[in-house]
């Protein structure tokens, strides 16, 4: 299907890693062919001590099996298990379409006609729902949206479904998704006896619409649009069905979630009303993406706006340097403007990878170096952070600042791991990943065909066919280099194009631009952070981007920030690790002053082609343990304090040489 | 019964409000006639906003009202509500001792007989296990201790027994402590039958150990001492109650506390092996005070190096600047050594209360200046920073930044509120401010009969007779002013004494002693803290302590700290107030090269009496919301910084005037 091939060395890196350590990890996973460590999670074990790590077996396909009576067992494993399963679907389809594989896509297959089995005869899959053992029994179909998260689960089948269904062209794929949409096309609505509600994890929507562009059936893109426009309707949806739901005697599936407010859910009011990003980041997110996806094609501005006024809430206050997203863990969620801790930040994978949804679709709507500024920062930090250089250790919580003995002794930071881990009980951020690394291809161009528009926005090298056969190919080493090439061929007979590239924001203008040969940076200005050189037939443009390591500063309304400096270098955030520095870290001030001293060397052992820094700083000589906690202060700092180096390597590169203390933003010394 | 007589003007405004504020209106509250006003507290509320107040009642009295037969009703309240009554007794009889009343004696009189009647034939009383309505029907007496409180509760009936028959000699009240006692006695133990095992809150200890020094009966003090000896003996006794519990049908009074550790509950090992301070702050320092109480009194030196030991942890790396002990609000708890965050602390009022019981403990066993030095720095800052000036307002958390956006809208900070409460749903901590406030008499001296030893460490004016009528005067406007002046008295043919005076660490040395106009700073070098003054018959000692503004750093270990500075003027901490300054106050910097130039200036409107600071500083100018999130840092601070006076209240004296934010650790400047 993708007729780009990615040649970029850090990507191809993680992409062979998908393809051949992740994909068959995951399916020994859900096949329960190998059980997984757990790390240790704080919950019911908030007064103690870490616990370490624990055995699980996923029961992900087993569930399938029963639910197509296969096999007698009870439901096992969290509500949403189901998903494991499409997403690793969805992985190995992107998978298939760089690496063809025969026995991974009759895997694959084999697997479709499962979930094909597995599905209701009215088209409904959910196994816990189906299997009905336990807690189950009482629960019924689509009675507590706001915890079920099953048109979530269904939602990742559609997504799955037409990856694979465009890769391969399985029609059974596809027809089961048809038959769910339909499924929920008949339970949902607002005519009577159908139920006025979305689900309470947003993904149904985007699923829907690209169900839709796979199908052109238009009920599909009506459904979604109806999922965006009842949430917030009845702000009390919500409350009845659990209402509802404990009359029937049954239990919630997350108790502690039942009074959480509509806030939290985003549905107290009408989502185009909505001003601010509230609660659980991934669900913003997922939402987000699907009101512009919708937006676009329904030609709906409203939401086009609704969707934009979410994105600059997140984007220019809530957002991490790395851009990480949810500032608390407790509801993985957002709290408020420029609330931005450090240690106890959430960043979740998924959430990052969500944003990259997200910019997609921005991009889709409108080709502005913005969003594809964050879109970058995404890929080269926030959402690639998550996975371990080896492709099979993850991080689910992306903080910024980690203490080892903070992680393990203090409970308010038990969710922040200092060592990856090999999955989660919670396994949504491993997969979600993988399928961001596998169909990282599908990142790289917005494409107009009408006006034979292509816009280039991220320098991640590949050999591309666009448009009519339109071959552009990108050469660099970015990010470790800055100098990036592009070979655009028009094939002959076919009207020019207008090559657009951006100019990301990080260079604040400090670039070349060579068409041809011939220096056209003062010719070709940027307008939203794009140039545009119209193309004949043949061109190549030579972009090279300053690559100056530059000290950032947060917003003075980040308390956590406040005096602080992070480092980056194009669009790569560093961060200091225990394993290179003398620690502890926080005794370590950035020389701000020295800014154009700082040495950009190669990174050896598993960093290896990985650029590291060497920051002039100063560090405080830490006091013995004898010394007083508190002492007068002007007696201590100008004595003790040594000129020295700090070293620091790319966010994205930390935590892969053991459990380790980590970094970002350091004090400054000017 | 009290033969020192308060001056102070600082304790005086306090103690004139417990008696004529606080314990009326807490009488009214325990006896339901009044409903408070109770915080929104983050507890099933997590994903959502803040809900505000909620009004409540109290049930106290009632309880012992139903336990008595004398009323029908189920129980209501925590499971420690009788503690309640209990504290605002003990209250009460301090009252008694400084302001004589007879209508207030009758109320008390009339509650000991209350108190008496609801009390089991067995000498039990614990009302929730007598009424055993709801899920205490299937609750046994001590089957579940870990979480019963039924010991705590007891321990402070038996506190306030103690002090209301010291002041008015009421045989009644000391007589059902003692039956209590005797109850308990036959319960516990390694004999056969009895239950070796401690109650999971400790407090019984120095409770019986006050019940022996008041009775003399040797048997309640090998109860404390047995208490303190079993506790970790086996590791496994709660968990094995809780197990028997759940076996014999009975739910957990706090279900989420079943598993948790043995650390958590400094049970994991025997007492003496314990070497560092760990779970809920406020059950550690009720434990040392016990088991240095025990030590004493039985001159066991093993349990005396105990409390050493654990107090040395505390105070050495475990305490914030104010006192404030407790580093996060899961389990109201210790973390680990230099683990302080500001905006997520604890600090509990009851655990910097809890701190003086232990610090005179100390000074009991050993007069050392760093004992009460402690003491001090509870008294003016992290135990009196838990009620308002006007005696009527209370915290429960004493977090050292506080900003009132975060404590409404990050859930990791509701726990820290921004506004005084009226009272709290666990109201431990303003009836335990008031009996610290009213009882502060008992703090000032440490006397040693047999020596004629009389050591004075807190500068809080009073007139005392001690020991054989040796009369102390002292006069002082501390911590204003650190002009204090000591006027001794022996009486006609008695022996000469020897008179202590501590010489605060805060002074490192700076300070003038004149005795009878003579200086003698040279000729008496403290020794453990304290000048030691012969006195044949009179002497007129006068001790000028240095009241210069200190700038304050904190030990290279604790990273919440590093880079900042805390200000404080003799043993006060000073913090900012929003109201006082422009916000944000994360924007300013401390110059530490101006430390001279800070203006000490009085108070005005409700901080008229205090002192109250100018101090040199920048201030980043913020940002506009349209900047960038993040920015170049050298593009910004050396432009746009001004130089400014931040302006500093005493820390106990904020939140006096509305919502406000407030830091204490600022980042310096140099």
């Amino acid at each position: 299907m993708s007729a780009i091939t990615i040649q970029s060395p850090f990507w191809k890196r993680y992409r062979d890693s998908v393809a051949h350590d992740m994909v068959p990890y995951q399916w020994e996973v859900i096949n329960d062919e190998r059980a997984v460590e757990l790390p240790f999670e704080s919950a019911g074990n908030e007064g103690g001590e870490s616990e370490g790590m624990s055995r699980q077996w996923s029961h992900a396909v087993r569930n399938l099996r029963v639910a197509a009576g296969e096999e007698q067992a009870v439901f096992n494993g969290m509500v949403f298990q189901d998903s494991d399963v499409y997403k690793w679907l969805e992985e190995a389809a992107y998978v298939l379409a760089y690496e063809p594989n025969v026995q991974l896509q009759t895997l694959c297959d084999g697997l479709v006609e499962l979930i094909a089995r597995a599905q209701a005869e009215d088209g409904y899959l959910d196994t816990p729902y189906q299997i009905k053992t336990g807690e189950y029994e009482n629960r019924e179909r689509f009675g507590q949206l706001q915890q079920s998260h099953e048109m979530y689960v269904m939602g990742h089948y559609i997504e799955a479904a037409v990856a694979y269904w465009q890769v391969t062209r399985n029609e059974k794929a596809l027809d089961v998704a048809r038959r769910m949409a339909d499924c929920l096309d008949q339970y949902f609505g607002d005519e009577p006896g159908k139920i006025p509600g979305a689900d309470g994890h947003p993904e149904i929507e985007l699923a829907l619409a690209r169900l839709f562009e796979a199908t052109q059936e238009q009920r599909y893109l009506n459904l979604a649009k109806y999922f965006i426009d009842v949430r917030g309707k009845d702000p009390q949806f919500y409350v009845k069905q659990n209402t509802q739901l404990h009359a029937n005697g049954a239990t919630s599936i997350f108790p502690g979630m039942d009074n959480w407010s509509s806030e939290y859910t985003l549905s107290a009011r009408p989502i185009q009303q909505q001003q601010t990003a509230e609660g659980h980041a991934v669900r913003v997110v997922y939402l987000i993406a699907g009101i512009m996806h919708v937006a676009r094609l329904s030609g709906d501005e409203e939401l086009a706006q609704t969707a934009q006024r979410l994105w600059d809430n997140i984007v220019q206050t809530r957002m991490y340097i790395t851009g990480g997203i949810g500032s608390t863990h407790i509801g993985e969620a957002f709290t408020y403007d420029y609330d931005l801790p450090n240690g106890t930040a959430y960043a979740e994978s998924c959430a990052s990878v969500g944003m990259c949804f997200v910019a997609r679709e921005m991009l889709e709507h409108e080709i502005r170096g913005e969003y594809a500024d964050v879109l970058e920062k995404e890929l080269f930090n926030g959402a690639i952070s998550g996975i371990a250089l080896d492709g099979k250790h993850f991080f689910y919580v992306n903080a910024l600042e980690v203490d080892p003995d903070a992680s393990e002794r203090n409970p308010d930071r038990h969710h922040v791991l200092s060592e990856r881990a090999e999955w989660f009980g919670c396994a949504c951020c491993p997969a979600n990943i993988a399928r961001l690394i596998a169909s990282v291809d599908q990142y790289l161009y917005t494409v107009r065909e009408s006006e034979r528009v292509i816009a280039a926005h991220q320098f991640i090298a590949n050999d591309a066919e666009l448009l009519d056969g339109v071959h552009v190919r990108q050469e660099s080493d970015f990010p470790n280099s800055g100098e990036i090439r592009f070979a655009i061929d028009v094939p002959e007979g076919s009207r020019p194009v207008t090559f657009m590239i951006r100019i990301p924001s990080w260079c604040y203008g400090s670039y070349s631009l060579l068409v041809n040969g011939v220096d056209m940076k003062d010719a070709v200005q940027p307008v939203d952070g794009f140039v545009a050189i119209p193309v004949q037939q043949t061109a190549v443009i030579t972009l090279s981007l300053d690559m100056s390591v530059r000290l950032m500063r947060a917003h003075t309304s980040v308390r956590h920030d406040a005096g602080k400096i992070a480092v980056m270098r194009g669009p790569v955030v560093y961060c200091a690790e225990g394993t290179d520095n003398y620690e502890p870290l926080w005794n370590y001030r950035i020389d701000r002053n020295l800014e154009e001293d700082i040495q950009v060397e190669g990174g050896a052992g598993i960093l290896d082609g990985l650029k590291v820094l060497r920051v002039p700083a100063v560090r405080r000589v830490d006091d013995d343990a004898q010394a007083p906690l508190y002492a007068l202060a002007n007696e201590r700092f100008n004595a003790v304090e040594q000129h020295t180096r700090l070293t620091m390597i790319p966010y994205q590169a930390w935590a892969n040489r053991g459990k380790n203390a980590m970094q970002v933003w350091f004090d400054e010394m000017h």
